[in-house]
């Protein structure tokens, strides 16, 4: 790559020509329609999924040998390269300069002829698609996790995930409201907002190390599923309903039952009405001659639901998970994981290196003074987060000798749901600096933290049965 | 769907709350940030991959019955969702109000909250991210050409594919030129540029078809495919050129020498250094232990060359397919082309559909008397398209019994590049309209007729050999 990045920065700096790339400079002068500026915007996406990759792989494989989820590298590797290091990427949120100061765009201005004035737009282009093609990922990561899952026991398991989440949502939720105002005198809209954003779990994270471990489909691992994804219901209706509390001042009762029945039906009822055609479906499919047809037609059926998910005001990932869920209980579910795996392989990495890329952990900086308030009150918000989740694994009945540490541990991460919250509460103006920053550390330490807790408490069995999985730790 | 939209739409007609929906409701007052109007552009992009699948599979499989190639019924499940006829999707080249107008923005509007003054600018987020996912779609398609090609029988056909190549280029642009300078009356300028708009082969359509009657392996596929890659080459280059001389009404020698040579040096220097670093890279993913290792750096590095190349001033597409060559090589292409096989069966029907899509066929309606003028023209660019391309088989030489009627065909179709002139050409407002026009209905009936032909003169040696492939034709 440097060979030929050198052999073709010679043209563009010796050339006596004036206009060496007359399509690209013509593009800039004669219009500024988007579909001139089309040929950079792609080049762009192709020059941050390169980042992307080399970031995820770099950081992975080097979490991998120190047997830290791999995972946990992507979101290191993200921070690396994002917005806190070395701002290689740009995002919609870019705030300095419009993203125009991220290597990319710089890039793209010394080497494919990018002007300056030209920038901004094709930064909030590249930005956007980026951001779409994460949120893309994460639907393909929670489609294949539903593929994976078994949903007769995520049924049998859930009375107990249900007061895991529910436990997982009030006890930080109370304790987090109740200690700014009381502990740091916030004002009770920001303190609500706040203690909201302690509730979600981030079920994308502990899937992914569930899955790495090989514990996904244990009765921990299905209990902690189980309970981040109605944690991610209850996180989304009590989002709603805060960020209503901080715009009128009320809470609208209506709303708030529309939006509860609203989560019930459509994950009930999609996983019934699945069921219910699941056999015209696999039939179909079987009567299709082009390449591709069970892939397609899966994809079809996960991105409506998905679809729906995302505007009935619950989440897009939701419908996803309920589509793989349907599918992995009908005789193609083998064939389809296998599909689906390399294109998990490919779009989930540029979901946790965003996320990471995303996160500004300049806020961490204990050296600069602005930073304290924020700090003190970021550690009593990461001690409630942690304490407030690992509690819910006590609260697991009738299964003795169940790893209710696990359970807890799993609850923990906060990752994009966090920053969901953080991002709302920043664009209604809510929050403080301090505050919106003590957030934003507090779902990072959460996040980094989990993974690696979550493999130790899960390895305590282990030493104890060291037949059962001879190759971990390799 | 129609179930669940109807049970949708329940809250929104009848609900006696103003703000059903608080969150997007705020984002559209709040704030008119990128990132707050992020839902609905993924909700929107969803929708659009939805649209595009069905499209893509509804028509495939009728083609696929009528024994038409799958990758016509793309194309015209594109147009039948397109601009043309329902107008179902959006791209950054929607003229009529934003392609706010589009179907996938009505109901966004309709189901998802979208705010009519926020309209506009998701509809251009949507097209433009739809367009980019196209383009990987294309440099996939490209990529896993190349992984499927054999370099040493591409190398070893190089003369005659060369031959065929610049007599594909040469005779239309001649004829082309000379006719509408001739019989038309046309301007020596525009008509240079029509001229040029008839030299580039559409390699993706030809390559699909090719790959789908079993024929891209045999002498006549490599040929092609061969032609076809010189011809995009050189096409590019006449389009440079030509858009230069549009401009500045002189043609650049430096300019010309640099495209040529940078085109040259970087499909051979590529491939060469690629050769030279593959060990390296076998063992570098032989020594990786996460997951997608082999898939992920693959990627990378089609990813790099496809940057490189469309920042040269060449195709990304070009790029992509140098880095399939080179990886057809090593030892992992076996098990790297299965996992590429899901990514291209996800992501090429985007690229088909979207051309569909984007063509607009009303141009074609003989009972407009506006289109009279375009439609003569159109007859004339039609036949030296179709002739200019069909006589570079008889320039073949030194094999003897080989089919060069297919070889001619198999030139035929200009699909995307072709419309790449027309979009230049039309925003550096060079061409008349109707020259615009019958432009593109050249590029449509070129691009939908040779598949079937192709299909047509392919079958031929096989019912003097049906033995060869007797699965053909099922």
């Amino acid at each position: 790559m440097f060979f030929v990045s050198n052999w073709l920065a010679g043209p563009f700096q010796n050339s006596p020509v004036p206009e060496v790339f007359p399509l690209l400079a013509q593009a800039a002068e004669v219009s500024e329609e988007t579909a001139q500026t089309g040929p950079v915007i792609l080049a762009g996406v192709l020059l941050s999924l390169v980042v992307i990759y080399l970031a995820s792989k770099l950081v992975g494989e080097l979490c991998a040998r120190i047997n830290l989820p791999p995972v946990l590298g992507e979101l290191i590797g993200g921070v690396i390269v994002g917005v806190s290091a070395l701002n290689l990427l740009v995002f919609p949120e870019s705030s300095s300069h419009g993203g125009t100061d991220a290597f990319v765009i710089q890039f793209l201005e010394s080497t494919a002829g990018l002007s300056p004035a030209a920038a901004p737009g094709v930064a909030e282009a590249i930005g956007e698609i980026i951001s779409v093609l994460s949120e893309i990922g994460v639907i393909i990561l929670l489609f294949e996790i539903g593929l994976e899952s078994d949903l007769k026991e995520l049924i049998r398991v859930g009375p107990q995930a249900a007061i895991v989440a529910v436990v997982g949502v009030a006890v930080p939720f109370a304790a987090g409201t109740a200690g700014l105002i009381g502990l740091f005198g916030v004002p009770t809209i920001p303190a609500i907002f706040a203690g909201a954003a302690l509730t979600a779990t981030s079920i994308g994270i502990t899937a992914k190390v569930l899955a790495e471990i090989q514990q996904l489909s244990s009765k921990e691992g299905q209990i902690i599923i189980g309970a981040a994804v109605l944690d991610d219901i209850l996180g989304i209706i009590v989002l709603a309903v805060v960020a209503s509390l901080a715009k009128t001042g009320e809470i609208q009762i209506s709303n708030i039952i529309y939006l509860i029945v609203g989560a019930a039906v459509f994950l009930i009822g999609s996983i019934l009405l699945g069921r219910f055609l699941s056999p015209f479906f696999v039939a179909l499919v079987d009567r299709m001659q082009t390449r591709g047809q069970l892939l397609i037609s899966s994809l079809i059926f996960a991105f409506v639901l998905a679809y729906i998910g995302a505007v009935i005001q619950l989440e897009a990932i939701l419908g996803a998970f309920a589509a793989g869920l349907v599918l992995a209980e009908t005789e193609k579910q083998k064939e389809l994981e296998e599909q689906v795996l390399p294109i998990a392989d490919m779009l989930v990495p540029i979901f946790f290196v965003v996320v990471g890329a995303k996160t500004d952990v300049s806020v961490l900086n204990p050296l600069d003074p602005a930073n304290r308030e924020g700090l003190i009150m970021a550690a009593f918000l990461v001690v409630v987060a942690i304490i407030g989740k690992t509690v819910t694994g006590l609260m697991v009945f009738g299964q003795p000798g169940i790893n209710r540490l696990a359970i807890g541990i799993g609850m923990v991460p906060r990752g994009e749901v966090g920053l969901v919250f953080a991002g709302v509460g920043s664009s209604l103006e809510i929050l403080s600096k301090p505050l919106e920053a003590a957030i934003i550390v507090m779902v990072i330490l959460t996040t980094f933290l989990a993974p690696p807790f979550l493999r130790l408490v899960f390895k305590e069995p282990e030493t104890a049965e060291p037949i059962q999985n001879p190759s971990e730790g390799a």
